[in-house]
């Protein structure tokens, strides 16, 4: 596909996109835990339909205006899986919104359910809340100890508090998918059976991260959110999840500059985060990886450049040679470009839309 | 100005950006140095045509995608500051761009000198070359030894060599600017002395980044690039070269969760990278900072979440209430949003485009 496209450009395998989507899947359905994919991660509706068509049970978005794509393209489920604080603009967008599909969005505060409900006024009885816990990744999510108060006042707003919710974002790391699947399912089970025990009917007890996914404690999980699967990436690859084979998307780049001295021994390539991102956490070993040499590392990033260092003995690629590049996060990137190109059997057969890029609220 | 827009938004202060803009334009009018702004850090027209009315020379820009569009807007005098490797569709864009404007763009190595030869054709008299010279930051670039042989391969393929440029990038960092405008200066007179050796006559010797920029020594440089300018970052305060009252582009965001136990507490923003960016130099102290607060440390950002930590006995804000974060680096965020709100004295008064968003080849 070398010459027919410009680069940088983000290239999805179809192929290895249909298998990821379609093991994951079979996963859950083997599990027994419903998959509610995370649309965040690709932002693109013919991936969303793929995944409803695959047995996905809607999907999790982390905005009104990811919504109202996903909404528009024919998706009728929808869990916002974030603490809304609704403002009166964002209100009547989901108030609109749920007259047309099945809407629930995250609660982690008695305030901001107050508000919601109030500024819902009478939509109030066509969304759902689930509750937000948190189970060790220190972001957003109530602890354990006032899951009942916040949904308590959730209830009294008159909203219908349908569940709790958790990310356990610290699976992100060496060694800590175990534990943080582990804390996921104590978390949601203690959440849910305070709630039971406090009056509530529990039917949503979701989480999931893709590297928690397939760690799903099935006794307690009813639904599972894992979003990355879809592409992988090289977080994924460093973390042992995924073989560098089943990576769907790369970012097609070119080398721009070479430089070959003893002590200056490096390549220059044009995907530099503008189109990768800069998301590069502490346990990875560069700001991206290259598909097809695992030696080199991404020393450096900024906007235009990406900086590529290789073993002392390894050839350099040649100035003009084109390289697939691995981004360390796969969600940044879809924020960034407009569309990608599809690519089956290694020829690019067509192009798809990013349409919820810059739905950022 | 609260109510009236969503968050997160990227608002641009247009009084403090303009300025900026006075007083980038008046220190190099005193030095004596041309200013030719790198306009990828806003990628947004008005501010082009400010910048040009107040006494640039033309635009520095990063791609071709990006000279398009100013090209279109009527700025007439671009220099692409980046080491081109052409393709034989990206040539006869250039070719086209060259018939309307003055064009000139970087080459660091023969190689991309002879290809682009090849390829522009007939066109290889209506642009020039700019040699890129690595004055230490050691990215693009060609080490002072190869100037004269670089910019011979590029004569001798039909190219007009105009000088030579360079990006100080390792300015930025504590106690780096000093040094890093010193290194640049020898690396460029040193560089002009050798290609006028060689026969060359050099007209341009550009350098010059925001930390930089005013330290540039005007016996030697022709022309500065400095972009950040125009609107500041928290880099730029972190490193001392401006205040926060400076900083002409915030993101305005709302407390979406709100943490006030003793040991785990914390405000979350809904302003995640998905708006900041994730740059993140080891030197920062966090990954944004917060206008009104400078005590707070932005400590964890994922997409759509900013976590951030407040000293012992400072008040958390409340939930709901909006907060202007100022990213680490400015120049990542335009080119995540579509568009930007533009305020003057501290009322939403219109909104301009980011027409080059997304230019990335």
């Amino acid at each position: 596909m070398g010459d027919m496209v410009g680069t940088p450009t983000v290239i999805v395998d179809a192929d290895v996109l249909d298998r990821n989507i379609a093991a994951m899947a079979a996963a859950m359905a083997a599990k027994g835990v419903d998959l509610r994919p995370h649309a965040k991660t690709h932002k693109i509706v013919e991936i969303a339909h793929k995944q409803i068509k695959a047995g996905a049970v809607g999907l999790s978005v982390a905005t009104i205006g990811e919504a109202e794509v996903f909404a528009d393209a024919g998706i009728d489920d929808l869990f916002i899986a974030y603490p809304l604080w609704l403002t009166r603009s964002s209100a009547a967008r989901l108030a609109a919104l749920a007259e047309r599909v099945d809407v629930s969005f995250g609660i982690d505060s008695a305030a901001a359910a107050v508000t919601a409900a109030r500024l819902l006024g009478d939509a109030v009885s066509r969304v759902e809340v689930v509750i937000e816990v948190d189970s060790g990744h220190h972001r957003t999510g109530v602890l354990i100890d006032d899951v009942v108060d916040v949904a308590n006042a959730a209830a009294d707003a008159g909203l219908r508090v349908s569940g709790v919710f958790t990310f356990p974002g610290h699976s992100y790391g060496p060694d800590a998918q175990v534990p943080a699947a582990t804390q996921e399912a104590t978390t949601l089970r203690d959440a849910a059976d305070l709630l039971t025990e406090a009056g509530f009917r529990v039917d949503v007890r979701s989480g999931g991260s893709t590297p928690s996914a397939l760690l799903s404690d099935a006794d307690v999980l009813t639904e599972a959110r894992p979003g990355v699967y879809v592409f992988g990436d090289a977080q994924q690859w460093e973390l042992g999840r995924i073989e560098p084979d089943d990576i769907a998307l790369t970012v097609l780049a070119t080398v721009v500059s070479r430089h070959d001295g003893p002590a200056n021994r490096r390549i220059v390539l044009d995907s530099g985060s503008k189109v990768l991102g800069s998301d590069r956490p502490g346990w990875t070993t560069g700001f991206a990886r290259l598909r097809d040499h695992p030696d080199a590392r991404v020393t450096a990033l900024s906007e235009h450049h990406a900086t590529v260092e290789f073993p002392k003995r390894a050839a350099l690629p040649a100035l003009g040679s084109r390289i697939r590049v691995v981004p360390n996060h796969v969600c940044p990137v879809l924020n960034l470009v407009d569309d990608v190109a599809v690519a089956r059997g290694g020829l690019v057969v067509g192009r798809w839309t990013v349409a919820a890029r810059g739905r950022n609220s």
